[in-house]
C-alpha cells in the first residue's frame, strides 16, 4: 500500500532525529515493495513563525488532513514564546484531529542505565487524555495591574472524552492480555472535574471482566512510579497528570531519549500524530548529537499504526538490540556516538532481521 | 511562655503517630519550664463524620481560631468519601486560617535507604502555595445523564497570592542563604493561570539580588527530581504542583513516613498547622508499627514556628541520631521496632542532647 506521511521536522533536535527515522522508513521502503511509503515536509516552526508571523499557514490544518500520518519532530525556540509555539502548532493538531488517546510506553531496556536500584523490569503504557482537560484555553485575566489581578482557568472534561479514552486503554489491555488499569485522579482536592474522571472511568472498567481497577491520587501514583514501577500495567490519566507521569515514567526508565509517543484518532478520520516525548534541546541542536531512539521508536508506532505491525516490531526490535549491544550510544546514554551514526547502527540492525 | 496546641488526631494511623509526636513535646516541657505546652484533642475525624455528619461542629473554626497551632494527623477512612473528609476538614482550615505557605522539607537522611543509585546529598525545600489555584471548590457539573455531560472546575489564581507565596519562598532562601529557587509551571499549556503564576514569580525574584531563578514544566521538572535531585534548593509550586512534588520528593529520598510539613499562616492571625505528608494508612493502621517520625518532625517545625528555633533543632537532630545509628527501626525503614519504640527512642535522644 501507498503511505502518505506529513513530516515536520520542527525546531532544535527535532530535525535531527526525524531525519533518522525518516531514514528508517526509507530502508523499509527499499526491502519491502508493499511499503510504499512517502514523505512530504513540512517546515512549521519556530523559523517559520518568526518570518511569517504564524507556526503554520492558515490552511495548514487543511494541508495535513488527507495525509495518512504525521511525522513530528519537537518544538520549541527560545525566540519565540512557547505558549505560540505549542498553541499554534501542536494543540491545534492534536485537537482538531481528534487525536484524543496519546499512547506512550514506558518500558525498561537492556543497556539503558535506570536511575533506580530496583532492577524489577518495568513495562507499562501510559494512555494520556489528549484532547480537553486541563489543557483548555478557555478562561482569562481579570483586574489586570490592579492589586486584585487574577487569572481564572477552566478545566473542561467530559464524560463522553472520558470514557473513549479509558475505553481505549481497556481495549489495549484486553487485546494484549494486559491485567490492570491504573487511573491517575485527585478527587478529594479537585472535586468537579475529578470526581466526573472517576465516575467515568469505573463507568467504563464495569464493562470488562477480568481486568482490575486501581485509582490512584496523582501524589501518591508519583511516589508508586518511583517506588514500584514494576507494579503497573496500563495507566489512563487526564491531559495534565498523563504529560506528568509521562516524563516522570522516562526518567525512572533511564531514558527521555528513547520515549515515544503516539497521539492517536483512533476513528482514523483525520491523521495520527507521531512524536517522540522529548523537547527540542536547544542547547544540542545542530551539534549531531541527538539520541534518535525517541524519534525512531515513534516512527514505529505510526507504522504499527499504517497497519504493518510486523514492520513496526522489527524497527522495536533492531532498537533493543542495538541498544543491548550498547556499542554505539550518543552521549545521553554514556557514548561517545553520533545520531547518525545511532540512526545507521539501528538500520543495520533492520537490515539484518 | 505558654503554648496552647489543638491536636486533631485524626483517622487511621494518625492518632499513633501523633501520639509519639505530643510525647516528646511532653517530655521537651518536662525540662524546659520555659515551654509551656499544653494540648487539648478535638476528635474530628470519620468517626464524628459517621456519627454526626460532619467532620467538625459548625463552629470547629471558631473553636480553633485562639490556639496558638493545631498539630494534625492524618484523614481518610474507607467508609467516608475523601472529598467530605477533605472540604469538611483540612480545606477548611487552610484556606479560611490563611495558611498559605505549605513548606515541605525533602531531604536524604542517613540511615534511610534511597531508591535511587545516585548518592548524592538532597536537601531542598518545597515552598507550595496552600490556599488557592487548582484545588478550588468553584465549578460543576452540567448536563448531567445526558450525553453532553460535562464538568467545569475553575483554577483561580491571583496575582497577590503568587505574589506572597514566592516572597516567603525568597525571604527563606536570603535567611537560610540559599542561592537558587526553582518555580515549577506549565504556562505552555495551561496559559491563563500559570502564565501569571510566571509573571508574579518573576516580579517577586526581581527585588532579590543574588538569588537565582528558574523555572521549569512541571513534566520536565518531576524527571529532573529523580534524574538530579541534589540540584534543588528552594522549589515554589502551585497547590497541585507541589502536592505532586513533595510526594515525588519524599519518595526519591526514601521517606514518605519521615517527611513533615507545615501549613504556615506567616501574619500569625490565625494558628498554623503541622501535618505529616503521609495519609491515614488505614492497612496499618492500629497495629502500632506506623513510623512516627514524619508526626514527630513537624512538631518539630511547629516548636520552631511558635519561636523555639533550639528546641526544634534538637529534636530534628534527635531523629537524625537514631535513625543514623539505624537500631530501632520501623517495618517502612526495614526493622521491625513498633511505633512506640522509635518515638522512645526519639525522647531518650533529645534528653541526651
Ligand atoms: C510541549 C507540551 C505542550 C507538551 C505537553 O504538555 O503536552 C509536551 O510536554 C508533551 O508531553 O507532549
Ligand atoms: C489529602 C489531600 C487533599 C492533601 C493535598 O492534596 O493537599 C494531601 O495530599 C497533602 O498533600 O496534604
Amino acid at each position: 500500500a501507498t503511505y502518505n506521511i506529513a513530516v515536520l521536522p520542527g525546531d532544535g533536535i527535532g530535525p535531527d532525529v526525524t531525519k533518522e527515522a525518516v531514514r528508517v522508513l526509507e530502508l523499509i521502503r527499499e526491502v519491502d515493495p508493499e511499503f510504499d511509503i512517502r514523505f512530504t515536509e513540512f517546515n512549521w516552526n519556530s523559523e517559520h513563525y518568526l518570518e511569517h508571523g504564524t507556526m503554520m499557514p492558515e490552511d495548514g490544518l487543511e494541508q495535513l488532513k488527507a495525509f495518512d500520518a504525521i511525522l513530528f519532530g519537537a518544538i520549541g525556540d527560545a525566540r519565540v514564546a512557547d505558549e505560540i509555539s505549542i498553541w499554534q502548532l501542536i494543540m491545534p493538531i492534536r485537537k482538531n484531529f481528534r487525536q484524543y488517546v496519546n499512547m506512550r510506553p514506558i518500558k525498561r531496556l537492556a543497556g539503558i542505565e535506570s536511575p533506580l536500584k530496583n532492577e524489577a523490569p518495568v513495562d507499562f503504557i501510559v494512555f494520556r487524555e489528549n484532547a480537553e482537560g486541563e489543557y483548555s484555553n478557555v478562561g482569562g485575566r481579570l483586574y489586570a495591574e490592579q492589586p486584585q489581578e487574577m487569572a481564572i482557568q477552566n478545566t473542561v472534561i467530559t464524560r463522553a472524552g472520558v470514557e473513549r479514552i479509558t475505553r481505549y486503554a481497556y481495549e489495549y489491555a484486553q487485546a494484549t492480555g494486559r491485567k490492570k488499569v491504573t487511573s491517575a485522579t485527585k478527587s478529594n482536592a479537585i472535586i468537579h472535574s475529578m470526581k466526573l474522571w472517576d465516575e467515568a472511568v469505573a463507568a467504563v472498567a464495569a464493562e470488562y471482566d477480568g481486568i482490575e481497577l486501581e485509582s490512584y491520587f496523582i501524589d501518591a501514583l508519583a511516589a508508586y512510579f518511583v517506588e514500584r514501577p514494576e507494579s503497573f500495567d496500563v495507566v489512563v490519566a487526564s491531559n495534565l497528570f498523563g504529560d506528568i507521569l509521562t516524563d516522570l515514567g522516562a526518567a525512572i526508565v533511564g531514558g527521555l531519549g528513547v520515549t515515544p509517543s503516539g497521539n492517536i484518532n483512533p476513528e482514523r478520520d483525520f491523521p495520527s500524530m507521531f512524536e517522540a516525548i522529548h523537547g527540542s534541546a536547544p542547547d544540542i541542536a545542530g551539534k549531531g548529537i541527538a539520541n534518535p531512539i525517541a524519534q525512531i521508536w515513534s516512527a514505529a508506532l505510526m507504522v504499527d499504526h499504517l497497519g504493518r505491525p510486523e514492520l513496526a516490531k522489527a524497527i522495536v526490535s533492531a532498537i533493543e538490540q542495538v541498544l543491548g549491544e550498547g556499542k554505539v550510544r550518543t552521549p545521553d546514554l554514556g557514548g561517545d556516538a553520533t545520531t547518525e551514526q545511532l540512526g545507521s547502527a539501528i538500520r543495520q540492525a533492520v537490515k539484518e532481521q
